[in-house]
């Protein structure tokens, strides 16, 4: 199966679990059996590959978003990525042509588009199978999945379909009507949620592609990427093409964008370290930080704290947090890198100290800073340092000062945990020149 | 006036801002008119000060709150200091005590003690100059304040008067009634609201303490402070003396112990860095992190953060705290010293990363570590580091290290700040041993 995992934007309605560079679908929120936790993307993989392990993933997503998948999902995956954002169908017309010509995919092969961040079970991905299988029949164009609603939401479009067979045509769309007008296209219609889930093959949107953008070829879109219109898939493809069919899918599928939906998937009531009183009901603690949270007498509420701040919401109410997020704007504490990940501990006035974590065999790029001078404590680990071409080997304890200028990387060779401290006037991340190495 | 302000207990039921080593008193709450804040016990000692400038205050408390008290009140505080808790009449005598050998206050002068926690205007203070007065006539041995009850509450104890003058002859006691005996203690025998604050002839008291307890003088006193019976000033003194006079303070007195009243005190919804939106209703955030609070959709709640955890509690529910929060029983994150404050910024395997702020003119004790070494980078200030009796001028970027056995400390020229990195298998703050100066 081929599938391209469409991983959206940054989801500030789960501040401050998410933020500009750290994504909702990289939360590491959901146990496993092994007691561990992992994220949106690490389920829905781990569930495609249980299902289909020689499924040919590829996640398309921005830039910034591309340290953090290879942090969770390793070197494996396929990562199609968009220079800019430009809506969905630039975006699936650029996965598709990286899948036909990176990947070497076949564009007699089917293609199937879902988002990363559903809550779903194991059906639903035998689902996606069978969607794939639908269109390698080429009975219509465009394949779509139609989820079988829970309740007459005014959140989703709806897909009305010509009869209630499991396979039917597509009559019409209707975009998020009142509660009211959803029942009724539920009760009369057999109406499905559109859940932005479908299967094509590669060539149907290749040749769409082609039509209505100019470029040559994969390179060439990229370069010309931001040009590209900003334009939707169901508005360029799906509300013009005739041909679409839809098939039901009747099992669990839950929308995660909001805290009130996830803490509703979640298995545990509290994440990291939190206490609750027995007068707590429906209280949902996701802790990140080192230091206890207590809750007591509180009802239908939320409490996430992370680097980047503390959220404490009744769980309705929260579905209305972006305008006051966007609001507080602010440094970012934490971050996951491909390297592995850092955390600010302290904001001085003319200083900035960071907890960096190195993974085993990972070292950051080799660069330098005009504005401000550096030093390194080793607190955890071994690895080599290299400052202005000098190698060394370090270890628990040692000291490494960088002047202002001075060219410098580490790697890990085993797990390596550093306490740096910057010290300058004019402290920010757009101060590094990155090298190659010597 | 001689004031003695007894300054009492860690009040855990204010956690995460009162822990073993900061009590209530020390948390800075209160708005000034400057715009900055002050804590309880400055409060008070400010509202004392402006009512008689030259009273002469005594705070009597435990060692693990010397270090607080020179940080929030200067030197020239007088400190009765308790070498461990035995109750408030040992607490009291001792402070009396102190008064007449060490501060040289005469006998025959009259001594007013109150609590360091209620929240009073300035008219509470003129109130003490009236029951110094009223001993100074010694009419009676011992003049109560008796306040006057805002409701029939059911936590304090009343003091039944023989009138409804404004000073009067106490005719009994009664410790915590239900409301319905309240009422009518209130409403049929003029009851007042017992506060703990009394006035007495510094002879008195001296005689009393003789009386009960086995000493020679002050120092004896305290060498053999251990030995004496834990005992209260109520039960001691107050419920055997007959010649008691109660003098009426009809104005606002709030005892601030827990987050519900406390909260009641405060001028504003929001200390520290917080966010409310239009929905929520009776929401104090009392923030004491470099991170954002954000509060939707809460009713009736405080939401308290510092280095030690976070609260988020039903103001009410937040009374029931204590075993909760001795549950959580973990690390102190912050601390206030003589010197200046720390506070841990990361706890590592073997390491632990800490920010010290020394105050100008200020050095640490001259100690080392047995099972540590430390690294010191300065990122803020100059100072004079020694390091096994050699001097050095130290300012930002200036990195000491300390390998285990070293004999450290260092003095503060300015407001000096030190990311201090602490390596080691056993790390401990038992791990200490100071030496006097080279």
């Amino acid at each position: 199966m081929n599938i391209v995992l469409l991983s959206g934007g940054s989801g500030k309605r789960l501040w401050p679990l998410s933020n500009d560079i750290r994504s909702k679908q990289f939360i590491k929120i959901f146990k496993k059996r092994d007691g561990s936790y992992e994220s949106m993307v690490q389920r829905i993989y781990r569930q495609i590959r249980s299902v289909d392990e020689n499924a040919k993933i590829t996640i398309a997503t921005s830039r910034a978003q591309v340290s953090s998948i290879h942090n969770q999902l390793g070197d494996q995956v396929g990562i199609s990525v968009e220079p800019c954002r430009r809506d969905t169908f630039p975006a699936i017309a650029l996965a598709s042509v990286y899948l036909a010509e990176v990947e070497g995919v076949s564009q007699e092969e089917s293609v199937v588009v879902c988002p990363v961040d559903p809550y779903v079970e194991e059906d639903y991905f035998r689902a996606l199978k069978a969607l794939e299988r639908q269109a390698d029949k080429e009975e219509a164009n465009l394949i779509l999945m139609g989820i079988q609603p829970a309740y007459p939401s005014e959140k989703y479009g709806y897909i009305i379909p010509a009869d209630r067979e499991a396979i039917s045509k597509v009559l019409a769309f209707r975009e998020k009507p009142d509660a009211k007008t959803a029942k009724e296209y539920i009760d009369h219609g057999g109406a499905l949620w559109n859940g932005g889930v479908f299967a094509y093959k590669l060539k149907y949107i290749l040749c769409k592609a082609h039509e209505m953008m100019d470029f040559r070829d994969y390179q060439d879109l990229l370069d010309r990427f931001e040009t590209m219109p900003k334009i939707s898939f169901d508005y360029a493809v799906v509300e013009k093409e005739s041909s679409i069919q839809v098939m039901r899918f009747p099992g669990q599928w839950k929308d995660l964008g909001t805290w009130n939906t996830l803490t509703e998937a979640m298995e545990e009531e509290c994440v990291g370290d939190g206490v609750m009183d027995d007068s707590c009901e429906n209280v949902h603690i996701i802790n990140e930080l080192g230091l206890p949270v207590l809750a007591m007498g509180l009802k239908d509420v939320v409490i996430s704290a992370s680097p980047d701040g503390i959220l404490v919401s009744d769980k309705h109410q929260s579905s209305y947090m972006k305008p006051l997020v966007d609001e507080l704007d602010r440094q970012i504490m934490f971050a996951e890198k491909s390297w592995g990940s850092f955390r600010i501990l302290d904001v001085g006035t003319e200083s900035l100290t960071i907890k960096v974590t190195l993974n085993p065999g990972h070292r950051m790029n080799y660069h330098s800073h005009l504005n401000r001078d550096e030093v390194w404590v080793v607190i955890q680990g071994t690895g080599q340092a290299i400052t202005d071409s000098v190698y060394r080997e370090i270890g628990v304890g040692d000291i490494v000062t960088m002047k202002a200028g001075c060219r410098h990387t580490v790697t890990a060779y085993s797990e390596l945990q550093l306490i740096e401290v910057q010290l300058g006037r004019e402290i920010s991340k757009n101060d590094k020149q990155k090298y190659p190495f010597d």
